[in-house]
């Protein structure tokens, strides 16, 4: 980057608060997914105001700039491919302000999801979404990329708890969007449209968010089955009823040989699993609520039913379900788990639809496909196995995933659930929503009008995705 | 109107999808709000293709365009003051699908709040967001105000409950938004950039909402204060306990005059007045809930608790908080109570604030102002108290309007939390919302270029609101 560029940037951020050295740019280059780019410089913003002086910068000068929070992303939003100026956002991590009586808090971009769940916790408060990555992603990248987990399907997802937002234009305006306020019927939901925009629209820097009361009890049950189809229907079943749970995790067959294989079969051996969590106010409902899951498991053949209240025996079910993505790469030596299509969204009642279909289609192609997710709102994740140094292994994953995609759109559902487009779901994105295109092409016109904004993703990505891969694979380099 | 377009709107609709007559035109000027404004035609279409063919004419001729729901809103949105069409969409009043496992149903913009429910309440779901105007307001006017009501404090409001959507583009194309799974990463969130725009981004023709189980029981709790601070500390030590209730509305002085003087007294003799409803699963929970409600009403100087698990007392009293607004032109002979700006949102924390300075504005200014509301989520209703043909009286009604809306900004809080902008809240909503402007208007301009959609509204209103008013003022006519 230019010398007299970098001099105006430390000017706002100091000496600190940037980086043009190899090994950062380097690391800056990756997020969760399956690509490497390197950015031209990191920075690390404190204010609000310092983002605005970088954006007048970058605007100036015509240069890209990506915002990135802790980058667990896994369809490679944060990776700039068109270099440029990476903001990360881990400077500004503060809890500002909790507002218990007003049901909100106040938080910098930069705080990691679970830190502010452990400040929120003080006050009986929290706010659920719950990603896997819930240790280490910022509540910025959250926004952008409307992330959610186990718990959306009782709770919603980060988007139904954006109450107002702070974001900088492209031209290094600062918008103060939405309100602190429990409703707010005032004209165009900005706060709202920033979710799942992946830092295409604007560099958000903070978050109002609205908070819940958190459940007194819970519990769960472990249900096993002969056949995914009869895990499908037990979760159907239970909603019907209507029960709608906590969590609902599915594992099928590959997941469970998986996590059993690296963990000590902490799971009972068969061709499928739904762990159900209830919750609640008093030990009367979640006993409740846990007799109606035991009574659909039954009537739909589970083949083991093991409902528990001890949270130790719990906390290790969730750990073997969370362990899914690393335990696959133990399965096969000299194979990884990869992102290349792990998350997509169906209508609850076609999970089993869906996962029969992925099991045909990792067959015809010859790929290992580990389906797991969050079933009771239809969140499915599909974790393939591949050797990465094998073009051909990667060309038939890249047809399964297009294959997966056509019967997910087929269905009813939808390309991504929780992880965003970004570049590897960017060309079913656009298959998916080919009728809010022009829409969302005036949109971005609109707000970002000489694209510097992490520029090339979602619905401009031209060209196949198997390129700037991470992976030893010559290739696609 | 023209008679060669009128002939164009035939071939599409029919002959009795439109109409031209004097007494229809007249009749489709009005909202609820205070204003009249008379269209050139009114049209009543069946499909999403005839909304698109009715907008590629107003396109091609240049015509303003005013979607309407059942005209239930007080601001003015569904006013067309530019004249134009009117799409009037009652008769797109279908319950589409209810898909029960997968949580979501299908409707058309046209159906009517309390229908859908009817509908969802046979599955054991209902879709929350109450309105006051439920057995009249439709779908559609809901999403395009993000309309609420009195449970939103603990459900949400409608833009929580929108997954997906159809809706008309100004050059008729039919866009589908979102999508039909309850989570949904996947870019811009179309769908919800809908909810607030009033019409002027689109024309919204078919909805899937979210739904939710409902509750199996509720209880209610009122109690009396000699103060509206009083009330108002104990609904923030209720939140703040952490309890949040299914509803909670507040009644001033003035609201429970009113009421006990046009209803017979059914309200106790107090300064302030709370009516908290809990709901959840099981007795034990809503007696523990409503336990926690008695203390702390104790706690903060209640004058009378009485709890209630008893249905009909409970809609005596739902039946008074929402027989205010009737109840107050009955008050004083030759006033009508007038919806001036009677909707704000403020910090939970903020309501006894914001009541004592309503007060004060209201005696400044001599005029007659109640205040109640969803108090739980600061939700306020102000409606005020004028002699409609006394150009006096609305003008101090217009500067005290204006004092309110000052309160509220300075308060951290919103100009409207569930009736949208329209006209009569226009000038307030820039003001709240100046950090907003730019991108407002570079987003109505990219997806209405020609400004045909309900055009002059919102960010687009210039002048004063005492105009074109329906009340027999000729000076504001």
């Amino acid at each position: 980057m230019d010398e007299r560029i970098i001099g105006r940037i430390e000017k706002i951020v100091g000496k600190e608060g940037y980086s043009v050295k190899t090994a950062d740019l380097y690391a800056y280059g990756f997020d969760a997914s399956i690509f490497h780019s390197a950015p031209d410089i990191v920075v690390q913003p404190r204010t609000t105001e310092q983002v605005s002086e970088i954006m007048k910068i970058a605007s100036e000068e015509r240069i890209p700039v990506v915002p990135r929070g802790a980058g667990t992303g896994l369809c490679g939003s944060a990776v700039p491919i068109k270099g440029g100026i990476v903001l990360a956002m881990q400077r500004m991590n503060r809890v500002l302000r909790v507002s218990v009586e007003d049901l909100w808090v106040d938080v910098e971009a930069g705080c990691v999801y679970d830190d502010l769940n452990r400040e929120l916790s003080k006050h009986g408060f929290f706010f659920p979404p719950s990603p896997g990555s819930a240790e280490a992603c910022q509540v910025g990248g959250m926004v952008a990329t409307n992330a959610s987990g186990m718990r959306a399907v009782k709770y919603g997802a980060t988007r139904d708890f954006v109450l107002g937002l702070t974001f900088v234009r492209a031209d290094g305006e600062i918008v103060r969007a939405g309100t602190r306020t429990i409703k707010d019927s005032s004209g165009y939901q900005l706060a709202r449209l920033m979710c799942g925009s992946e830092g295409t629209l604007g560099v958000i820097t903070e978050i109002t968010f609205k908070i819940t009361t958190k459940p007194k009890k819970s519990a769960s049950c472990l249900c096993g089955f002969d056949t995914v189809d009869a895990a499908g229907r037990c979760i159907a079943g239970i909603i019907a009823r209507p029960l709608i749970p906590a969590s609902c995790e599915l594992l099928d067959s590959v997941s469970i040989e998986a996590v059993n294989k690296a963990r000590g079969n902490p799971l009972p051996d068969c061709k499928a699993i739904c762990i159900v969590e209830v919750d609640g106010e008093t030990d009367e409902v979640i006993r409740r609520d846990l007799k109606i899951v035991e009574e659909v498991a039954g009537e739909t053949g589970a083949v083991s039913v093991t409902p528990s209240f001890d949270s130790k025996e719990i906390a290790r079910w969730t750990d073997a379900r969370k362990s899914v993505m690393t335990s696959l790469s133990a399965l096969k030596p000299g194979y990884s788990s990869v992102s290349l299509a792990d998350d997509m969204g169906v209508p609850v009642s076609k999970v089993p639809d869906a996962v029969r279909a992925f099991q045909e289609i990792a067959a015809r192609n010859r790929v290992t496909i580990a389906t797991y997710g969050h079933a009771s709102d239809g969140n499915l994740h599909t974790k393939m196995l591949i050797d990465p140094t094998d073009k051909d292994e990667w060309e038939r994953g890249v047809k399964a995933v297009d294959e997966i995609f056509d019967v997910c759109i087929e269905l009813g559902g939808t390309v991504t659930g929780e992880h965003g487009v970004g570049i590897s779901k960017a060309p079913n994105y656009m298959k998916e929503r080919e009728s809010e295109l022009s829409s969302i092409i005036a949109i971005k016109k609109a707000m970002d009008p000489l694209n510097i904004l992490n520029p090339g993703k979602m619905e401009q990505w031209r060209g196949p995705i198997l390129t700037r891969l991470r992976y030893p694979c010559k290739e696609f380099a």
